[in-house]
């Protein structure tokens, strides 16, 4: 199932897609059940959101192989793990806000994980039995201010800008996460093409790591790392991300006012 | 005004403490607004809970200066920032639960801030506006887990561990965080003792800076770092926060089973 979450008459829903353009409208919150209504909209005549409004979004740094190697890093031996405040999400269409204070935003398209159960202590082999779905990411990065934090241990401004964390459009419910193909373009060119068959630490790998320590919550994200290709924007670019069986996340990049 | 937030007859609410013994129960929501009503309880009565639910936990590292000189570390030139989950959060009396993979687990009485109202970009000058109030914190952390990390330039699980962040007892809703005495104990042993006076980033200039980037909400909780004295602990040791005009935060420590 594809679901969507999405405005229209000033009132927030969740919907399901019906093939390329229907939206009808779901009662209820996805995470703990739902009913389908009779309303449907066609999907150019409302406004998508974030697909979900995620208590904790939880990010991984250095998690794509020819990444690491592109970049001539040492191959972690455990997810490099950081937070991203929830502030920082936005829908699909909604501008990123490139701060007055930057010298350096950057695009980084991700496959993200939206969790659909409580749970701690999982083991890899279930780990995939508590994902809700799949949507896009993008985990957009001051990089002056990410790299200066980093030198001291820590990161949170450098990832934490509001509108720094645009998700959607759909959360695909059935969906292998094993093999699936991103491309980022920036005003239509290509910057990033990769398979998260690529991926260091696998979907199940992150869920069990982070559930032994930190309860696990329905609609926590975790992002799973992005692919070589990374660069920086300016206000005017237009930023989409493409996961096979997801969809395309669009976003246009405008200066703080 | 101290705020209490406890359990009776399995009822979660919000109190206010009158005199050393005696807890008002409030009706509402503090942060909105609450009306006092008739019903009491003797403290000893009723189980504490953490004072606050927050969304967010911030907290900084190397905040104190005598902490910074004594450790031989670098002034730091701006905030240490990172993030903990609110599932750490746990409230007076509970125990900490020392992790089976853990090699060390440290105490760091801290000073926390509770936000009142959502707030961007604020002044240093009205920070203190949207503060709600104070209450006590200890931002427990897994030394060899969070060094590993923070080596990679990332913090999330040698501080996020569920039960590593005790808050309480109360938030107290009138103080001047500039010149508070805080003390840590351990099986009654002073191990930390100082005044929020010699803190580098103050907690206007902390809200001030974090809210350039992030807009803060109601209820979000700012750990302001930890003084010198840091140590470890073992299953078995009782945890003894104190700062004054607050109380004091105990939590005794406790095996995973």
């Amino acid at each position: 199932m594809k679901i969507v979450r999405y405005k229209t008459d000033n009132v927030i829903c969740f919907g399901k897609l019906e093939g390329d353009d229907t939206v009808r409208r779901l009662e209820g919150n996805p995470l703990e059940g739902v009913n389908a209504t009779e309303v449907t909209h066609r999907l150019n005549q409302v406004q998508l959101m974030a697909p979900i409004e995620p208590p904790r979004v939880f990010g991984v740094g250095l998690n794509y192989i020819s990444h690491i190697r592109e970049s001539g890093q040492k191959v972690p031996s455990f997810p490099m793990l950081f937070m991203k405040p929830p502030t920082a999400v936005i829908g699909p269409e909604a501008p990123i806000v490139y701060p007055h204070r930057s010298k350096e935003v950057c695009y980084e398209g991700e496959l993200a994980v939206v969790i659909g159960r409580k749970v701690r202590c999982v083991s890899q082999q279930d780990a995939l039995d508590c994902v809700f779905g799949y949507t896009c990411a993008n985990d957009v990065s001051e990089r002056t201010i990410q790299f200066a934090e980093m030198k001291t241990g820590c990161l949170l401004i450098g990832k934490g800008f509001d509108t720094f964390c645009p998700l959607g459009p759909v959360i695909v419910t059935d969906l292998d996460p094993g093999s699936l193909e991103l491309d980022t373009r920036v005003n239509n060119q290509e910057r990033q093409h990769a398979n998260t068959s690529d991926l260091l630490f696998t979907v199940d790998k992150l869920i069990a790591y982070i559930s032994e320590a930190v309860t696990l919550l329905p609609g926590d994200v975790i992002l799973t790392g992005t692919p070589s290709g990374v660069g920086p924007v300016t206000p005017g670019d237009l930023i989409e991300i493409e996961i096979s069986g997801i969809g395309v996340l669009t976003n246009p990049v405008v200066a703080e006012t």
